[in-house]
């Protein structure tokens, strides 16, 4: 079935497939090791000391908006911000140098990311204006992702992921669903309470219906009629209720993901299945079964 | 069991049953082909067309309904809603010349909704004041499920709607209980709080007890008094927890109708269905089972 | 296991073993039929007007409860009120009548409620300052459980309420728990926000506490130290995090109690079950099945 | 697996295995029995005891947070206060009296809480300013929470925890993609709606989405902009979506606890379990396994 297309790379296609490792050995293909592989003890550690980087330079940012510490501290937020910027560009350089085809690297999404990790602060030195362009280093929080790829979690990953790309449709025709009704709904609540009572447009409408739809709520627009109090109760209870249905979604294609690994395997001498992920003998006929079929 | 009564046509109910094919070849047949089916190239570029004129001409209402568009831009957003209005009243008419049957077609829900999709703007065009009524042609948008009902996406669209079907009673029992207790709350609180405080009537207390049973929250209607908000945390704990239950009613559904794969596999000597997945024998007569199908 | 004890009354514990079905035929056994039982057309009839009489009466005590409603059709609402009243009354003292223990009825939960829906039109009309009292004429809405455990709805709700019994341990578990981490978040809040952000008392911070775990958020108590803001981000994605863990266990016993019903019948042939339940013949060995039990 | 790893105390590792029982029977034996286990009649009537101690003390400890009521009653609370505390320090030295090794009592987790529940009243006499200091006393809930361990309670307690540990990768690995998720929104909403509009620095936004994607809306910050609108919609439908996951997680490790039921089905020839319900041989070795244990 075309929907169980795994969106995810497999494990063996790595970067080594999309930029190319270095044919040759030689301190590139040893470089290239470190930086985009993690299976010898200093990728390892590469990767461990570039996300304890980038979480501490995401953080830089965070805390260099707060009015009062930028005041206070905005010296040594400079200088560490500077350090990093540094050290991404060195990074950044030396992924550039590694790889068979740079510029297969330089336009993926992961070479764009690191890109706009680094040249942002170099462009607000040019032009002093360009304050909010420093936001957009909180990108390098992006980069993270790549790391996670290649760890030890990527299983439970690429399970949700699989559960996620198997429900696409469902979701996809609900959210329409949803959409439409809530398109409709706003429409009513902009004739019924109108500009005077803060439903300005449809669009403000849309805004005020998606937050009653979410059960989220704010409260800055709220219906003042009775007829639009009665809709909203009537939206806010659909709201409410819908959210069983991609739960129900979700729920069903974790389990039948979790109970997927069984299905292949089947008893060569009494041919039943549905057997233990880990068994090794038929429950029906007690034969010994197959090894599991490397996923 | 009645409750597994399909609501949703099966595929051979289409139109053709509802309005009528027109029974000789010709150009009301052809016609027909276009715009009633979706299974000839010419049908399914029709089909296309229209959800992007439906998407395209809902979007200029919406836009239409912003004070500072509508003002800039008031004469394009004319000039595309006249096109709009005359293009879909070419197609209800041809709609209405190429069934066989164009009064069943007329009354029909989406011969209803494609009249009061282009009306208003005959209507507001005779009578000046009329402006309210120009928002009618938000239901445009309902005619986009007309179309989705013949595409791909049916199986999942009709599996939700078995689901959401096979767990009405369920649902409805659901809603009236938790209806009751809601306006027991609401009453409670109007009695507690009273109209020095918001509560000014038992409507609005069910208002406000809808808010905070659906975790919504607006705070438009917040209590103040201590018993007040301690029956609202009674009130807000309920409408959280309780939200368990629709969404373990729809997972279970949705679970089941997923292992009913066992719906296309027929025993051969009584023709019933539904028969368990590792089945071997005929669950009603006996008989010995084909194998199941490979999915 | 003693939790799958049965909370509700199977179907032979009807009134007639709780308040005494009259022994020998005549008025008082007939009336009993039509009133306390649905088994007979007059039965069922009396049901269907009963069930209208309350939702009509209701609908008055809500209407009655808006100002301008009340000021302007004040004098309908009270013909209407006493209308109700009378046909209540003498409903209730034909209730006393026809029963064999009329004492084991008054005091029974629904002879209560029976007593509550008629007494407070009386009681406002000698004591004319006891106005609030009136609204306890909306515990009427609850006779209507008394009339849809007789009806063929039984099943669903039967169903959802051993499903929300077999997991009453988990989820007092799981709510104590959390009205534990509460209380401690809410004492933590009223240290750190205290009484000039108005957390004016642990209670108050409890209530707070509350509408961010349950994830209303009214909105009328907020955090305003940076401090604070903090905590209740933690309060509130815990909040919203652990609503999985009811939905989860509540899902479960749904699922558990959908696939219950084959779990007793064994093909005597093979020794095979998990049957469906509708089947009549083995699935394993096409050997017939008993008749499945009687619930 | 190794994420099958309890990671809640067998049955087996008591309390007697960690803080060690009196070796030779006499007066500390027996008051460790009454004091540590609950399997004697005495040592059950002491928790009972004990628990509702515990309830009243912090009943005692909220009520003396609401002004009016400190003011009122202050001295009731004061003598009842003493007397709780004074009951705790006599518990306290009895549990380190009747140890084996007092010391490892006394730097475990219970036993820093059981400090932690009397020391603050002394401190507050001692130094009169530090009244914030007597809210830790609300730790003496958790207290609670060790007798929980020993109580039939704990199966339930223990399935709960089970599941939690078993999805705990899934959780972390979708905490952490969310975390990112609503950073990178905070960050753009903080430079599409900017100080003037409340989001004041990216700790503040992030407080903001926080509250957006949980669904809470406490709406004492909101967006103003059109565009902020629109991203706050997408981040409400996002947060009101991804609920649906975790949700899904626990329910599939929910139902996988439930159905290990093959737990008490164990090989008599090699001693494994965890095999499939209906299966007939051993999954390890083949050889014929008893018939399930009836339930």
């Amino acid at each position: 079935m075309d929907l169980r297309l795994d969106p995810l790379p497999p494990a063996t296609s790595n970067p080594a497939r999309q930029y190319g490792r270095p044919e040759h050995p030689g301190l590139r293909a040893d470089l290239y090791r470190i930086i985009f592989e993690s299976d010898t003890r200093a990728g390892r550690l590469f990767d461990l000391v570039l996300i304890a980087l980038i979480l501490v330079s995401v953080t830089v940012v965070v805390l260099d908006s707060v009015q009062a510490l930028s005041v206070r501290h905005g010296e040594i937020f400079d200088v560490l911000e500077w350090s990093f910027t540094l050290i991404f560009t060195v990074e950044y350089l030396l992924r550039l140098y590694c790889v068979r085809r740079p510029l297969a690297y330089a336009t993926s999404f992961f070479g764009i990311i690191d890109f706009l990790s680094v040249v942002p602060t170099y462009l607000a030195m040019l032009m002093p204006g360009a304050h909010l362009l420093l936001d957009v280093r909180i990108l390098r929080l992006l980069r993270i992702f790549r790391i996670l790829k290649l760890t030890s979690y990527v299983d439970e990953y690429r399970m949700l992921g699989r559960a996620l790309v198997a429900a696409r449709r469902k979701i996809l025709i609900f959210l329409s669903v949803v959409f439409m009704v809530v398109l409709l709904l706003a429409t009513v609540m902009y004739a019924v309470e109108g500009p005077a009572n803060g439903f300005t447009s449809i669009p403000t409408a849309l805004y005020w219906a998606i937050t009653a739809v979410t059960t989220v709520g704010f409260g800055d627009i709220v219906p003042k009629t009775d007829l639009g109090r009665a809709i909203s109760s009537v939206t806010m209870l659909l709201g409410w209720g819908i959210l069983a249905v991609p739960t129900g979604i979700i729920s069903s294609e974790i389990a039948a993901q979790r109970s997927l690994p069984s299905a292949d395997r089947r008893c060569a001498a009494c041919g039943s299945d549905g057997h233990a992920p880990d068994a090794r003998y038929c429950k029906d006929c007690g034969a010994r079964l197959e090894a599991a079929a490397e996923e």
